[in-house]
C-alpha cells in the first residue's frame, strides 16, 4: 500500500508554470533591490528558539514552529526575516555600516490556513541597518514603489505614519499610556469599519468622550502631506517626541519627492498602525487598489531590535514585500486572459528513429550552445505523439529532422501555436531562433 | 541582558560576498538546466514524517529533523529533493510526462558537523520522471558535465555504473543475495583503501576466497567504456538482468558521445556503488580531480521510488549537484587570488551637504534608470569618510557632486581601486558608466 502523497495544510507545491512566474517576480525584485545597492543575505531556516521568541508580540509567539532537535536544543523555524537580520548584525560587528541587505526566503507560521494565508510563505525584505538618516526610510519606501511598478502594478498607495507621532497624538488627546495600545488597535480599523464604529469601540473601552473627540479631530485632517504635517506640528508643539516624529515624516516626504516617487503613490495617514511590537519610528504600509487585494508591503523603523542581540543600540529600517499576494494577483490576471509562460522550453527536437537520433542530439546541442532552451524527445513514440507532448506542455516550436531532411541538409520547424511550418537550411537554424525566440 | 546572537552548529549565515558568489553559481546552474528544458519546481520544507521515512536507509532516517507540529502531526524537514519530487508526481497525475524538473533548495540533516559537512545545505537537482529511455540518463549526466564546465571546472570525471550490473557481478562471483550489500559497501572503498584491504575485508566477512577472486578479476578490467562493457557482457551472458544493465550502459555511452561530452570526462567504473537505497539502474558520481575535493555530483535511476506514493510504477532518473562543495572550491580559489566581487554596488554617489542632497538623489535615480547599481551615502559624514565607506565595501566608483560641480554641470568620478579621478559632463554620466561598468 503506497504512502499517501499529501502536502501539509497551509503549504504548497509550486508546479513549473507557477514557479516560472515566481522566479520571474523574484528576479525582478532582486534587480530593483540591487539597483539601490542592497546586498543579498541568507540565514538558516532554523534558529535557537530564544532568538525568535519575545520579538513579535505574544500572539505571534504562539505561531512559531518550535521543537527540540536531536541534540535536545530548543529551536524554531524563522517567523520573519527581520529578527534573523538583527541576530546577524549582532554577531558580526565587523559588518560595514550602514549595512544594506535584502533577503528573499520562506518563513513559517502556524496560522489557521485560509485563502491567501499560508503556513509557509516567502518574504522579500529590504533593510538598512546602522543609519538613523530618514534617507534610509525614504529609500526603502522608494524601493517598494519601484518594485511594484516594475512587476506591473500601477494603482497602489503607501500609507506613511510614525510611532512617535501616534504616541504623541494619544497623549495630546488625553489617553493614558496604558490605554494607548488599545486606542491604536481601534483606529487601525478605521478604514475597515468606519468612523462611527471606531468611536463606539473607543467609548465602550472606557476612553473619555473628550479624548475620543480630540482623536477624531486629528485623524480626520485632510490635505497634502505638507499641510497635514504642518497642521499636526502646531497641535503637538509641546510634545517633543511627537514633533520629532513630524519632522521625520516631513524629511521622508521631501526625499520621496527628490527620488522621483510620484505624489499619487503615497500619503500621510495617522490611522495606519502596523501590528508588530518592534517599530519605533516611521512605519509604512502599501495597499494595491486595483485589483483590491489589501496590504502587499509593509515596514518601518525598528531602532531597538538589533540591541536585543548586542550591547549597542543600532538603528534600522526596512520593508517586507509579500511574494504570495503579488503572485496571487498576477495569477488572477493571467486567468483573466493575460499571457503566461507555461514552460521554459523554446524548442522540442523530435526523433524520427534510432538511425537519426544522433542528428537530433547534435542539433539540440547546437541550439543550446546558441542559448536556445531545447529538449530532445525522450522515447520512441510516433511523430504525432511527440508533437502532442510539445503542445500539451506549451512548447512553442518543434523541429523535425528525419532522413529526407538530413539528406537535404534542412530541418522543418513547426510553430505549434500558429500551426504553421517552414523548411530551414540546417546551417541557418541557430540564426532562425535568434530572430524568433530565444531564452 | 541581550540574547546571545548565535547560529546553530552546522548551519551558516551567508554574508553578502558569499551570497553574491552563491547566487552567481545558482544562476549559472539554472541557465544550464533550462537550456535542456528542465523546469523549476518548489516544494515545502516541511513534509509529513511518513513521506520522508523509509526511503534512504535506516542510518539516514535517524538524521531527519522530525517533530510534532502544534496540530499534533508528525512532520519533518526534507532530507533531499528526490523524495519530495516523487511525492509531487504521486499527487499530480495530470503532469505531462516525461516530467523534467529542477529544484535548487536547502535540505536538512542532523549530521555531526565537520569540515564541508553541514546540517543545512543546498542541493541542485535535475530529474526526469516518466521516461525509461537511457536518453534521459545520458541527459542528466550531460547536464552535470555542462554545469561544472560552465562554473569553471575543467578537471573532473563522472563514474558510471549500474545497480543491475552490480547485482549480476555479485551473483556471477557466487556471493549470496544476503551478502550482496556487504560486498557493495566493501568494493565502494576500493579507491580509498586499495585492493588488498578490500580483499581482506571481504575474506574477514566470510566471503569465499573463490568469490573474492572472481570479483576482483571483474573489478580490475581496464580499457575504454566499449571494451570494458563488451568484456563484461561476455562474462555475464547468462544473467539476463546483468546483460540488460550492460546494454543500458552501452546506450548511455553512445548518447554521451552524440551529445558532445568529451571522453576524458567519464568512465565506466564497476567499483562505484552510491549509498542510497532507492537506485535501480544506472548510477553516476562525479569527482573533481583538481582541486581534489571528492564527489561533487551524484545520481542515478530510481524506478521504484515514485511508486511508493502512487499505484503505478513510474520510471525516473536524475542527478544532484552539491552546491556547498562547489562554493567551497570557488572560495578557496578566490582566497588564492582569483578576483571576486565583494558588493553588488557599482557607484556610490556622495552627499556634499543638505543643500546639494537633492542633486545627489536625482543623479542616483538617473543612474539606476540606466541599470547602474547605485547607492547614495546615508548620513552627514565628511567626504573622506564617505569615500572610506565605499572602499571598505569594495564599491568600485564614487561620484562627487558639490556646489562647484553643480554650477558647472559636471560631476567628478573617482575610480577607487586605481585611485584616479576624472571630470565628466553631467549629461554624459550614464554613458560613462555604460562604457565602464554596468550591472
Amino acid at each position: 500500500m503506497p504512502v499517501e502523497a499529501q502536502v501539509l495544510k497551509g503549504m504548497r507545491d509550486f508546479l513549473p508554470p507557477r514557479m516560472i512566474l515566481r522566479q520571474h517576480v523574484i528576479d525582478e525584485l532582486r534587480h530593483v533591490f540591487e539597483l539601490h545597492g542592497f546586498e543579498p543575505l541568507d540565514t538558516p531556516a532554523i534558529e535557537y528558539a530564544e532568538t525568535l521568541e519575545g520579538k513579535f508580540g505574544d500572539e505571534a509567539d504562539k505561531l512559531i514552529y518550535e521543537f527540540e532537535d536531536r541534540g535536545g536544543r530548543r529551536v524554531g523555524l524563522r517567523y520573519d526575516l527581520t529578527v534573523p537580520l538583527a541576530r546577524v548584525v549582532g554577531s558580526h560587528p565587523e559588518l560595514v555600516k550602514p549595512f544594506k541587505r535584502y533577503q528573499i526566503s520562506p518563513v513559517w507560521r502556524g496560522e489557521k490556513p485560509a485563502k491567501g494565508r499560508y503556513r509557509e510563505f516567502w518574504q522579500c525584505d529590504v533593510d538598512t541597518v546602522g543609519s538613523s538618516s530618514m534617507l534610509a526610510d525614504a529609500e526603502v519606501v522608494t524601493v517598494g514603489y519601484e518594485s511594484l511598478r516594475r512587476i506591473g502594478f500601477s494603482k497602489f498607495r503607501t500609507k506613511i505614519n510614525n510611532r512617535k507621532v501616534l504616541a504623541a497624538i494619544a497623549q495630546y488627546a488625553g489617553v493614558s499610556p496604558e490605554q494607548a495600545g488599545l486606542v491604536y488597535r481601534a483606529i487601525d480599523k478605521l478604514e475597515k469599519i468606519g468612523l462611527e464604529a471606531v468611536k463606539a469601540e473607543l467609548v465602550a473601552a472606557n476612553i473619555e468622550q473628550r479624548a475620543v473627540d480630540r482623536l477624531m479631530e486629528i485623524l480626520q485632517t485632510q490635505g497634502t502631506p505638507e499641510t497635514v504635517l504642518s497642521e499636526l506640528a502646531s497641535r503637538l508643539a509641546t510634545y517633543a517626541s511627537g514633533i520629532e516624529g513630524v519632522h521625520e515624516l516631513q524629511e521622508i516626504v521631501r526625499y520621496l519627492e527628490d527620488s522621483g516617487v510620484p505624489r499619487e503613490f503615497y500619503e500621510i495617514d495617522f490611522t495606519m498602525v502596523r501590528g508588530l511590537d518592534y517599530y519605533t519610528g516611521p512605519i509604512f504600509e502599501t495597499t494595491v487598489e486595483e485589483p483590491k487585494i489589501g496590504s502587499i508591503c509593509g515596514g518601518g523603523r525598528y531602532d531597538g531590535l538589533v540591541g536585543m542581540f548586542t550591547h549597542r543600540q543600532v538603528p534600522a529600517t526596512g520593508i517586507s514585500l509579500g511574494l504570495e499576494r503579488i503572485i496571487d494577483v498576477l495569477e488572477s490576471l493571467r486567468e483573466a486572459g493575460a499571457p503566461g509562460v507555461q514552460t521554459v522550453t523554446t524548442v522540442l527536437v523530435t526523433v524520427f528513429d534510432a538511425s537519426t537520433l544522433r542528428e537530433s542530439l547534435r542539433l539540440a546541442s547546437e541550439l543550446r550552445f546558441e542559448g536556445v532552451n531545447t529538449e530532445v524527445f525522450l522515447g520512441k513514440d510516433k511523430l504525432g505523439s511527440q508533437l502532442r507532448y510539445a503542445s500539451r506542455k506549451g512548447i512553442p516550436y518543434a523541429i523535425i529532422i528525419g532522413p529526407d531532411e538530413i539528406a537535404q541538409s534542412t530541418v522543418v520547424v513547426k510553430d505549434l501555436a500558429k500551426e504553421r511550418q517552414v523548411t530551414v537550411e540546417r546551417g541557418d537554424i541557430a540564426a532562425f531562433f535568434h530572430g524568433a525566440h530565444t531564452s
